[in-house]
């Protein structure tokens, strides 16, 4: 059997328990040219909640009564196409299931002996993929810069840090809680780090970074990404990556009134939507690939276990209950 | 004697009768390598607003008790400077007075048989290159794109529009009033006119541009930005000249709350200063003066007389009560 995570309503504001039911169906047979994958961890991303709301967007909303979408890592347990065989992890867009049967389009290999499976879902995924063509082509980051990240001690955010590190930047992070933030400093690196909740985030930008902000890359939208425009450079990029501060907002949310800072800056504030770059994710995954094999970068996931307990895990990504990549292990 | 309008009062909102003073001081005399410039011509610009604020910008703010600053065409009456002789016709900071002396320093020649003199001020000055770096190299406009521009019946506006035009473009422009969209459409051959005053913005703009908008290039902020982010295409280039909706805001100002159409779309927000494409000023004003010439680019301004009047005409700049370019008559 093959238990799913089906999309029945669309929530306003945060999902609710009417949101999804959790139901059981046939294990899927496979045609011609299939592959079937068994799941074995779901990637929780604020992009998800994006996905639901019936709007015009990257992509097409997930429609009422299919399963939820997500990114995946599994197991190729049959196969009917020449690109893979049994016994091959695959990463793609697997759904919120146990079992997922495709014909293999958006699926790629992945080597478990190289890091661990979740780590494909954060660093070495689409997290990692979006933290370095984001910050590197978008922020077009130079060497020496200052670069501020929100959502820091999030999968994309704390990747963000440490590539920035490694091209010796100056890095100031902003995450909330004070264990949070000695994480970004103790462990990943960071010059710093500013605790949102119980800090004055704009005094702090300005205390830690006198020299102003070169690259702003956003995670978060709202009252941070207002203090961060007050503090940019000349000619700063300001990468918006993403606003889990909106996602669940139920009215409509105030824009960055200090975005004038753009002109008097001459800057730029940029969004990005990582499958653009789908032609280069195999070097991006080879130097994800690398800085982490070297230490240079360190991955971290917070794996929770039980697809019946998917809402309740979907949700720390905005209670903020977890560090770097949040991962359901089927 | 020396008319000229000093700053006495930072404005809280419009400028009104405390702001500035109109005194009368000796004619200046002019020292070693200095020119005296007749002020002919005052520009008057939204952005002299700015310069008002005591607030870090891309200039020094004009200092209290200081002449005004302003961009000015005049005629040199004396010169000790080899560069310039009596006779030339200039353009540079002269501020909003009857004689300037002045190291020539910022200040160039114009030939008063190419154009008159007020056309300096405006097409082929400041506000003219600001339309053609702003559109072309910020905007960076390829030809057979879709193009708004807010502000269209003003200095910088009315040409962003022509110049897109002749870049064949699909060119809509917003202003306030009929009469401004007749001229924009029937005069300066925009496909379309958007009455804001009198028509509903954002659904003009879904009706004009059913393709969406490449490039939006903004002069006024507010609501007409937050309108225009509705319909922007992906990899759009929003271009932030100006805000003039909110130069004389008391409270601070709303943010675009549509900005993650930025995201959605993969677009860019940047703003620029003029200043910074100073050594490409020459090959500016020669297109630009080449456009005139040929017809393809028509200049237009709104010429009032007496440094005397100078805060009632400089309102009108906010109040939409002139087409083209404002300009104060010495």
């Amino acid at each position: 059997m093959n238990k799913q995570q089906i999309l029945r309503n669309r929530p306003h504001g945060l999902p609710d328990e009417n949101t999804w039911e959790l139901i059981e169906t046939e294990t899927p047979t496979i045609g011609e040219n299939e592959i079937l994958v068994k799941n074995k961890y779901i990637s929780l991303d604020p992009a998800m909640r994006g996905w639901m709301n019936d709007a015009k967007s990257y992509l097409p909303p997930v429609q009422i009564d299919d399963v939820m979408r997500a990114l995946t890592v599994g197991e190729v347990v049959e196969s009917k196409n020449d690109k893979f065989k049994k016994g091959d992890f695959v990463c793609g867009t697997g759904g919120v299931q146990e079992y997922t049967a495709t014909d293999g389009r958006g699926f790629y290999k992945v080597d478990p002996n190289l890091a661990p499976l979740e780590t494909y879902t954060g660093t070495i995924g689409m997290p990692g993929l979006t933290a370095y063509f984001g910050l590197l082509e978008v922020g077009a980051l130079k060497e020496g810069e200052t670069v501020l990240v929100s959502g820091a001690a999030g999968a994309v955010g704390s990747v963000v840090g440490q590539i920035a590190k490694i091209k010796n930047c100056k890095v100031v992070g902003i995450a909330g809680g004070a264990e949070k933030c000695a994480y970004l400093v103790d462990e990943l690196g960071f010059d710093h780090a500013i605790d949102y909740k119980n800090e004055k985030v704009v005094h702090k930008i300005h205390e830690y970074c006198p020299d102003g902000v070169d690259v702003y890359f956003d995670n978060v939208g709202g009252e941070i990404l207002d203090a961060a425009l007050t503090a940019i450079n000349k000619n700063a990029r300001v990468v918006i990556c993403g606003a889990i501060s909106q996602y669940n907002a139920t009215e409509k949310p105030k824009g960055p009134a200090n975005y004038l800072s753009l002109l008097v800056n001459r800057a730029r504030m940029e969004g990005f939507i990582i499958i653009d770059y789908a032609k280069r994710y195999q070097e991006g995954l080879s130097q994800m690939g690398q800085w982490v094999a070297e230490g240079k970068i360190k991955p971290k996931e917070t794996v929770f276990e039980g697809i019946e307990n998917f809402r309740e895990i979907f949700l720390k990504l905005f209670s903020g209950d977890k560090k770097g990549k949040l991962v359901l292990k089927v």
